[in-house]
């Protein structure tokens, strides 16, 4: 829901603000990839004001994209596109969005310029049909693509923008938070808040955080706006006030009185990942941590290096596939593994205090299980989808026995979120400077 | 784009079928979740002749609802609908649809006892909104949901098909799989093969694989479409005949031609991974492969835990964050990290050795560099973005060194893809019984 623009924005040219996404290709719709496009835009305009009203998906047929294109084009205020600008065969949006606008296509030296240098400066020749990218509308302009060959275009008219951007996330990404946005906000279309405000929270499960906090939302009535979404262990809750009867402010206090209601279970505001969490609160003890992973083959080291600076904090990872590898690498006992086998809390503790000890951390988390059918099929008490998990901490070493369903991908997930979320409410613990662990202890001995 | 039932098919109830997806839901359009069941259903939908002709994804809000279902019922002859069906305010899809369709919703005591045996089976009590869900379309049937509360709704009118199917994806994929398939197949709506034959490439660039496959191409003309979809380094090639010009047998003879045209470079038919290929030469081979990382951290050894069985070929892996941990784990002397650095192809290489070395590993891959800002900016020579692989054989290691451009993420995967491809034609030259690398080696010395 777009509200008004605030005095402080410039004025608006636009009566109406409806934001509609169109991504075009048959690979979206054979499930062949993703819609990535649609999580990042969304995500992008959220965070500025702004409620995504539509995405279509439609397939690179020339008569489904102009009839989708004149549908949109009469209802919304900003039209985005993504893909079809590429030099092959069945990239035509470029053509059918022109017809449909009236608008003629010109070659633009320019964008011949900078893909004879992009070429050149790879070391390849350029085909004759990339030629096809450099044409732009004629009343139009043209988002350079530092990435990538075929530019994106900006096309204002009928007191409407169209914008199209390249298929690739690699071009399409920058291009959009670049050059989209800045032009967007100079038109008077963004708003300098998030359409909403979200708390995260890990370790609870909708219904339970639903009933924690309904006497926060009972007070504010229909002013407020709620909706949850589950994230494999991990619930988000948003709140925001279309009818704009709450002000941004006081949106933020009733986050804040959901958060202290919900104590450690509440993991951060906005966009924050579990892993971030556990870096800063890593980074600001000066605390390094180390993993050891069977079941998540790799994910759980993977979940702490896609924050930046990892090195600040983690001092190494190793992704076991065999008892051999486990003695090897993190001198894990052979004797304990044949008694309580590779799968028991016992192989788990080993395993993280093995990484500790090996990589000189100060904290380790360790996984193992099963986490699908294959090769390591589950055992005994242990069906697949059984895991375990160990902290090591300077204080003392615990496991804990989990159980999830589903397939091998979730699993992993879960198990992941699930040592992160370990890790995090140990890191407050000692941030409190409570000496004992979060919960007693599970380990049998 | 789907073609008449042939012979071998139950006769058609419908003149077209035109396939729409309706997903519903705010963190959709605010990217706060992936649209996966666009990925899943038109997966399904495309191994089964069908290529579903449009997604369209819109906010919760009832009139918006409305207003997209009247426009999709017009145009469509199938329309599957996903979310919406739970028991709380925000779902309205089955009122606002019924109202829409001019039928009266039923209450259904079948769907009460089903979701009253669940609560009770896990020991919960049903609270009274749960009851919103017993309700059905007067003239319907109830798709049973054995993995939550919400049931699908199947609905015939005019000649046309709606489906509802609920939101979480552990509930619709089983539903989709065992009763929306079974009973589309029923109707004739579906074809006993995929709607195109892929080819999937790795190591070529779009363009280039488009100029090397259009004498291909141009043999058939406008019998044969063609679509290229790039991956992070790979592009697949799908082609496809909508005009039912070319059958089956023949659009498998057109890829193989492009296969056999494009050696090394194809990768596989099909919805293979990279890291599937690999495996199943390890497998075929009976050599076990291990990894090191830094920059990729944890998401090479991710890519081969993910496939089923990878115990039986992947010993294990070691994500480095610093050069202790690299002596450590792996060996690399201490003199050659100081002399070369640590982004460096001695590095990579002592990396890869060390990795086989320590896993007893035939095959070893390390991947080291520059994947983003942060803590480890590039500096001197190699810019962020630079990447050193190393790949250890049973008869040599070698080393290459590669660029790429964008932000971590793009970075690291597109490094891992050059990993596995590096491997994969390594792989296929030991399966032809080359002994020497697949090209000269580039380690300076």
């Amino acid at each position: 829901m777009v509200s008004p623009g605030s005095p402080s924005t410039p004025p608006s040219l636009f009566a109406a603000k409806r934001y509609e996404l169109l991504t075009l290709g048959d690979e979206l719709l054979l499930g062949l990839t993703a819609n990535g496009h649609l999580t990042f835009i969304g995500a992008q305009l959220g965070r500025r004001g702004v409620l995504l009203q539509r995405n279509v998906t439609i397939t690179d047929e020339a008569d489904a994209i102009a009839r989708q294109f004149r549908e949109s084009w009469a209802g919304a205020d900003v039209i985005l596109t993504t893909g079809g600008l590429g030099p092959t065969c069945d990239d035509r949006t470029r053509e059918v969005l022109a017809e449909v606008l009236g608008q003629r296509l010109v070659f633009d030296r320019g964008i011949e310029q900078a893909m004879e240098e992009r070429f050149a400066a790879f070391g390849r020749k350029m085909t004759p049909n990339n030629l096809k990218q450099a044409y732009r509308f004629e009343r139009g302009e043209v988002l350079p693509n530092a990435h990538g060959t075929a530019p994106g275009l900006w096309v204002e008219q009928d007191g409407k923008v169209l914008c199209m951007l390249p298929g690739p996330p690699n071009e399409l990404q920058p291009m959009f938070v670049e050059q989209v946005l800045p032009r967007l906000a100079k038109l008077g279309l963004l708003l300098p808040r998030e359409a909403y405000v979200q708390l995260r929270t890990a370790g609870i499960g909708e219904s339970a955080l639903e009933t924690r906090l309904q006497p926060v939302f009972d007070r504010y009535g229909a002013a407020l706006s709620v909706a949850f979404c589950a994230h494999q262990g991990q619930v988000d809750c948003r709140v925001s006030s279309p009818s704009e009867a709450l002000s941004s402010a006081q949106l933020e206090a009733v986050a804040g009185e959901c958060a202290q209601l919900l104590g450690e279970d509440f993991m951060g505001y906005g966009h924050q990942s579990l892993a971030k969490v556990c870096a800063d609160l890593l980074r600001a003890q000066e605390k390094r941590l180390a993993v050891a992973e069977t079941a998540t083959g790799g994910l759980l080291a993977q979940s702490f290096t896609e924050v930046c600076g990892a090195c600040k904090f983690f001092a190494g990872g190793v992704v076991c596939c065999s008892n051999d590898s486990k003695m090897q690498l993190l001198d894990v006992p052979e004797c304990l593994l044949l008694q309580h086998g590779s799968v028991s809390a016992e192989s788990a503790v080993a395993m993280a205090t093995g990484a500790a000890e090996t990589l000189g951390a100060d904290y380790a988390l360790a996984v193992t299980g099963f986490a699908g059918a294959g090769a390591a099929q589950g055992t005994g008490g242990n069906p697949v989808g059984t895991i375990f998990l160990a902290l090591h901490a300077p204080h003392g070493v615990w496991s804990k026995k989990l159980s999830y369903p589903g397939p091998r991908s979730t699993v992993k997930i879960r198990a992941v979120n699930a040592a992160l979320d370990w890790l995090r409410r140990e890191l407050l613990h000692a941030q409190a400077g409570a000496t004992g662990p979060s919960r007693p202890p599970s380990l049998r001995s």
